[in-house]
């Protein structure tokens, strides 16, 4: 099971810093949606440049035009881009039209999907990498959030996914256990006192 | 009715350079949620600060992270930023909140809603300023698209609403009529040889 770090900073400079903390313990380096929005692009190919090793992982959380999106993405050094599984089929497939045309990959994000199992296998069939089993910031605040939903939901797709929404030191064994790709973690890391530890911690505790 | 152009171009120059051209004919700038991926939150700035008496829109489409995302755009100098319809009611509730902190506008797209009437009215009940009807570029190209579906789901819902996707000359005069607050116009200015000349004969089959 490969680890992902979100990072959900605001600036590309921070992006650098926690980047250049955590890389050595981590698989897959994402800037979250509220960073590309708020440095757009530029966050991107300074982070590959900084880490051509690392997967680098930009998540767009696309809902239209989604060969534009992902294209664009790709082009600045993403090597995978998210689109949102609320999202219609189309851009979905354009997505991973721009994917196939940049030899890399498209993750479909379910945050908001009721029926994240069948939509699970639905966008799977239309060439997506894998799907991310996500519950989002706003969601893990609602009452009745629980996270083992994700790993059930996960387990029940039969297809390749990651889990992101509560990945921590307790519950990251639940998830390998559970078959996920990745696991995704974002609070534990960039909230931690020590991220560079933090995400050691997390690597180590993947068998 | 007011008149929104849609500016979906990827660099700040050519939304400045579009702005400039068409600010004259319309009430509201829109910069599109591929400029804001592709040039952050500085984009929003500089329209806004070479055009401080026009409302700029900022197409967020934020699905997580509500208050954060609209935040950081008001901050910027957005007027109004979207929020996704397919997104939790507790986004929704948080981007409702930064907008009353700033003295400032959400506005819910609603591409990818099923029920679009329905969700218009819960959206509108939790502080949404007006929906959006909206097809997305990728949905415009799909078999079975009628634009009028979108008219009369606006007026079922009873609420205030724009209508985006597919609006230009033969069809703006339906839109007035079908109740919109706001026509939004993109391709139709964007995509002509002379957009100011098509901003102003758009804004004068307004009535």
């Amino acid at each position: 099971m490969k680890l992902q770090v979100a990072m959900d900073v605001l600036t590309t400079e921070a992006a650098l810093e926690l980047a250049g903390k955590v890389a050595p313990y981590v698989d897959i380096l994402e800037l979250g949606t509220p960073l590309v929005k708020a440095e757009g692009l530029r966050a991107i190919t300074a982070v590959k440049e900084a880490h051509p090793d690392k997967i680098v992982f930009a998540d767009l959380k696309t809902m239209d035009a989604g060969e534009l999106e992902a294209g664009m993405a790709f082009a600045a050094g993403a090597d995978l881009v998210t689109v949102l599984g609320t999202a219609g089929d189309s851009t979905i497939v354009g997505a991973v039209k721009a994917a196939e045309a940049h030899g890399k990959g498209i993750v479909v994000d379910l945050i908001g999907v009721k029926d994240k199992v069948g939509r699970a296998r639905e966008v799977h069939a239309l060439g997506a990498t894998f799907v991310e089993m996500h519950a989002g910031l706003d969601e893990q605040a609602e009452a009745g959030f629980t996270f083992e939903t994700l790993l059930t939901d996960g387990e029940a797709s039969t297809v390749p996914f990651s889990v992101a929404g509560g990945v921590k030191l307790s519950t990251i064994a639940s998830v390998q256990k559970a078959g996920a790709e990745v696991a995704v973690a974002g609070g534990a890391i960039y909230g931690a006192a020590d991220p560079g530890a933090a995400a050691a911690e997390l690597r180590a505790a993947i068998i």
